[in-house]
């Protein structure tokens, strides 16, 4: 039994040569990421990273991260790492995801990692993770699960 | 067999007399909700409504509100119906969430509902369902089911 | 905002006048609904009732029914309250489902209820109850969310 | 940031010199794994491995294993993966599990494996992967992710 899953390398070759490109331009869209300060990360096929620096007016009642916040992060690592595997022009939509909340998102800096588990041909299933960072040390504070849908381009255009 | 699931009578009897002014304070602690511009509406015993303008800084990449800024309002619209129920000293915090999106979030307006299932001694559970309203009809976009801890107050003090 | 949340009458139609022999004759296919001693009840266009009489090997170490076997039926009742939807020759396959376990599973038996929330192309996406019924009083044990994929038949089949 | 997530050690240590023998205990007294003939396997603190041979009484409509008997058992790998940590006289409850159907669970054996993610002292969360194996060779079937609840024996006792 396998102990570290990960979906066969066929199921993790780009099939756009200009995933990155594609990636980094969709991220660049979502107006949210510029609102709360999110910056795209470390980017690989099948995996993406996400970034946000503390600010005050991120956070819930205690003074930590909002799991909104927390959220909003990790469902955009899951999404990209998807598109990471996606045909030119394709889209990806999320279906569902789960979140639990692990310890309060308490530090300087959030960290969320996406990482498809399964990339199918209309279905794509991914896990994140996200630390809370501060002095150097990594706190994880949330775990997710997640499905996303592919939005096939539409022939003859 | 009930076809609409309600709490019995007696666990939706508030426990603090001063819930409402609770609650209210507790949002107005979540820095997110300036950010982003959430209101507080409806709340009552194990309800909560809170809703959201629609700005080109919340979205994703096609324009809809993104799907964290969603997950910010019916986290806090489940959290906050949890807290409508708790005694005086107690603190709402979140487990875990489930989120279904069932349509592009495409509205001059989001509208999260929360509202508590069963509320235990430890744990509560809620659902949310979350409307774009555009025009005066409302498109039922998504359904959250989420698990609450209750923080007691400490003895003594 | 509706308080009780049903997708629009179109949505809720069934294209196969064949819908219940459909349903019926699936589930009859299901070894394990005869192994535990499950039965199909009450069907109509987007619901699905599934009951079952408590036996001790059903039972988890308390001699409650396990939460295994609330799935099973609750994942049916789902799966079924979106087939009754599908059109002649469609499949319904679980993508996921997420079960909160309100309280113990102490009864004579169990009924389950299945109901479409939205049925899409492609995604079916419904939630469930389970009651656990004892001397005629029932006690809602567990709330499920679950989203289902449509296999639609191949053409020229 | 840790590509393999993994409690922190002090977390992961038994406290109960006993644990191996009360998991098992207490999985010969859930009734349904002897009706559908699953089997403890390996244990350590923290993991535990739960196997089940096919049989065509566990079965959906198209002949594989049913999602609830794949829930069945990855439930009870997650919750005894828990019970593993847990001090004396203490017990695990199912708080809520999620679970994704990556593929069929068509095998000649289904292995459910659980994992501690982040034991705390009232919550434990839970990872769990589902194989199903056919010819000396495995295919990841299903993901869960899970919350369980401690229940501390009452002092006195």
């Amino acid at each position: 039994m396998p102990h570290r899953i990960r979906p066969e390398r066929k199921q993790m070759a780009p099939r756009n040569p200009d995933w990155e490109a594609v990636v980094r331009a969709s991220f660049a869209r979502q107006g949210i990421m510029g609102l709360i300060g999110a910056e795209l990360c470390a980017l690989s096929p099948g995996r993406c990273e996400i970034r946000l620096p503390f600010r005050p007016d991120l956070t819930q009642q205690h003074g930590y991260f909002h799991a909104g916040v927390t959220s909003t992060i990790v469902d955009s690592a899951g999404g990209y790492a998807g598109l990471t595997l996606m045909p030119a022009g394709a889209e990806m939509l999320t279906v569902e995801f789960k979140l639990n909340l692990l310890a309060p998102a308490d530090g300087e800096l959030l960290a969320a990692e996406g990482e498809v588990l399964k990339s199918g041909r209309n279905l794509v299933i991914t896990r994140g993770e996200v630390y809370a960072i501060r002095g150097g040390k990594a706190t994880h504070c949330a775990s997710m699960q997640q499905t996303l849908m592919t939005m096939h381009p539409k022939e003859g255009k």
